[in-house]
């Protein structure tokens, strides 16, 4: 295998085989294939593309260049929801409770906030104690036991996949849908799922934000997906502002303790609702969409869902108490309010804006080795298209100094934008499946 | 300066600024960027090209990472000939003392032959004892003092482009018509010329086969030089056959002296002349291509050139007696014609297919490390549109041993092909300049 010559046909257009893919990156994690070679396809990919079969193989390739769970001949249904990104984006710790208490076992296997959004691990690590280092073997365990597991990707999930992101990383080839698609879904379908639910961010705030592109990075996962026999559907949900209230770490797990006991936005849980709606129907637990959100309502006026999310606290190590007394979390030492400063309506509040401005309070990373302070953040209880006026409180910003929260006062002045009026993105504007785009 | 930036801003399709290509390669020199980043800016720029300021500072920085020719205020005019190679192509050995003759000074760094092609450098070095490798003083002293001189690449020339080159040469990078463009025009720019002349050549067995592209490669080359002061002009000359009867590096020497003797084959003297006409006209020493051929004929009638290349092969260490005794360089112990199978019109001598003849009978490298035997070859006396009959001679196979000559036998079943017609490029099909394409 020449591979000059592989990266000149797909430079010229044409597609390599999956042998050829496999090989690929076999030898590529090797050490056999250079990254400067790597790294020159993988812009000819940017570039070309890559047809289905490639992507498959791909996809394929990177989830078998490590290990993966194993649920043999399990038969509990498994899925999980995969979220391309957002800010104040909680619904994981929502609905993987909600979703296990119905029968649909959910090994979820997150990540940290990724430049301006906000990651499942940080959340969680906010919670005194708990763990989301398990092992593979761990894992699997709770999962059977509980029903449910959140941890973070191990070193032996998708080596190749790690080694080929980081070398994209710094040589321009990241935004590319197909190279994307198939970086999540070696890791997702490397959870051995029966069934996913994506959830496509569109909007300012999100990675992609053009809604044809959003369309097509759906259909692309999906396709990934089915080929590799994981039922899988996505919803595109906006993300021109940010989804509920709490911005930030300790604020969106109190937000997220507050929607499983009934107390949650309605934005927040008309998404949780839709997503965990969609994990019930491709596990295989409900085919009516009513009766699976009447099932999971159950779980949250049962106090079941709450439950079996303290339980999994316990079982990583962390402190169960948590769910009924907050004061267990960090809690920021300076607040502050942040007031309109003209009459309006609130037109806009940038997802990007706000993400960076946590970043700025210390709650989230510019680089990938900042430490992050779990507490600060901000409460936005305005959404687009409210009235508001002059001297109404729009937030509340959560800081580790006055200073701080001064700068912060700053950053909203353009992450909570007053006019005459709003257009937001309808909460959930599309579903895609397999057979095709339906709007909402 | 982010490189992932500069990278993606390529892949975007903007241009990046004069002084970031600069800073790009002195820092891709010193071992500042990575390979892995290089390739895949490289891959971006095959996608995307490079606007002519883009071009003009990756040649002026390439250019400028090694030593160049500098002939300081010397008012003689300087004026090389580059071909982007073909088979049968000796037109260098001609019209280089030719020119130099005639009050042009042609300093000529050279190259080996690539890929089906012949090199001038190996032709040269049949030449018992022609040293090809001299040092940029030991040129320019050279030049100075017989007006000519024939040698090869120093790693002091362009070491930016040959770090470039070797990359691009694994990564699927080479064939980028702007990419190309730097590469040739950065080397021939370091050679301290007041002029240029191109030969492009067209059709099959030329790098770039689709005459359309030839065009770009002759208007991106001519930009390049003008932008830098050079006078540049291209002629589009046909390779869909050899030039001249002689393929193989001594029977091309033995060709080039029988021509400037005034006995070389129609084709290639038409080539030599037009391309040298060319030459003294960017020189300036003439305005009127009739009166500029004339000038070159009197170098031959006069004996003068011959001469010139005597005097130019004693310098370098050859053994000039050459000229008039050909039996002082390598012959072939095996010779054997190759005679027509069927009758019919010579429809197609494809270079191709000649040049890796050649190669197959040690006459040309498969690999850079391979030593080459310089007596090998064929006498190919036939072209496109000659009527043959079964039996004829078409051409004579110059070989180490019977066993090749029968291979090569029965290589020049594929590469000369009778059929009924010919459809022959025009040996000479456009000129190039600054201002414009002109058809011949």
């Amino acid at each position: 295998m020449l591979i000059p010559r592989l990266i000149e046909r797909k430079r010229d257009g044409l597609a390599l085989t999956g042998d050829e893919w496999r090989m690929l990156i076999k030898a590529y994690v090797a050490g056999q294939v250079p990254d400067y070679q790597m790294s020159a396809l993988a812009m000819a990919v940017v570039w070309r593309g890559l047809e289905p079969g490639e992507l498959a193989a791909l996809t394929d390739s990177m989830l078998r260049s490590g290990s993966t769970l194993d649920f043999g001949s399990w038969a509990t249904p498994r899925v999980d929801k995969h979220s391309i990104g957002g800010v104040g984006d909680k619904t994981s710790l929502l609905l993987a409770p909600m979703v296990a208490c119905c029968g649909v076992a959910v090994p979820m296997i997150s990540g940290r906030g990724l430049g301006h959004t906000g990651g499942t691990l940080d959340k969680l690590e906010s919670i005194p104690g708990f763990n989301t280092r398990l092992s593979l073997d761990e894992a699997m365990a709770q999962v059977r036991k509980l029903g449910l597991v959140m941890v973070g990707q191990t070193p032996e999930i998708c080596p190749a996949d790690k080694k080929l992101y980081s070398l994209r990383d710094v040589t321009g080839t990241v935004e590319s849908i197909p190279l994307i698609s198939a970086s999540i879904m070696s890791k997702k379908l490397a959870e051995g799922l029966t069934g996913l639910v994506l959830d496509i961010k569109t909007g300012s705030g999100a990675f992609i934000t053009d809604p044809a592109q959003s369309q097509v990075l759906a259909k692309t996962m999906i396709g990934i997906g089915e080929a590799s026999g994981c039922k899988t559907v996505a919803l595109l949900t906006a993300m021109d502002r940010p989804l509920g209230i709490a911005c930030g770490n300790a604020l969106e797990v109190i937000e997220s303790l507050e929607g499983l006991q009934g107390r949650g936005p309605a934005d927040l849980m008309e998404v949780t609702f839709a997503l965990a709606v969609e994990m019930l129907i491709v596990g295989g637990i409900d085919s009516d969409p009513t009766a699976a959100r009447e099932r999971l309502e159950e779980t949250i006026t049962s106090g079941k869902a709450l439950q079996l999310f303290a339980r999994m606290i316990e079982a990583q190590g962390g402190d169960p108490r948590v769910v009924s007394d907050y004061s267990l979390l960090a809690a920021a030492p300076v607040t502050m309010e942040y007031r309109a400063l003209a009459d309006g309506v609130v037109s806009e509040v940038p997802p990007r804006k706000v993400g960076h401005a946590i970043i700025a309070l210390g709650g989230g990373r510019s680089k990938t080795e900042d430490s992050i302070d779990p507490a600060v953040g901000f409460m936005i209880p305005v959404k687009p298209g409210d009235k508001v006026r002059r001297g109404d409180v729009l937030a509340e910003i959560h800081a580790r100094t006055e200073a701080d929260a001064e700068r912060a006062r700053t950053a909203l002045d353009e992450a909570i934008v007053i006019g005459k009026s709003a257009t937001p993105l309808p909460l959930l504007s599309h579903r895609v499946t397999a057979d095709g785009v339906e709007p909402l």
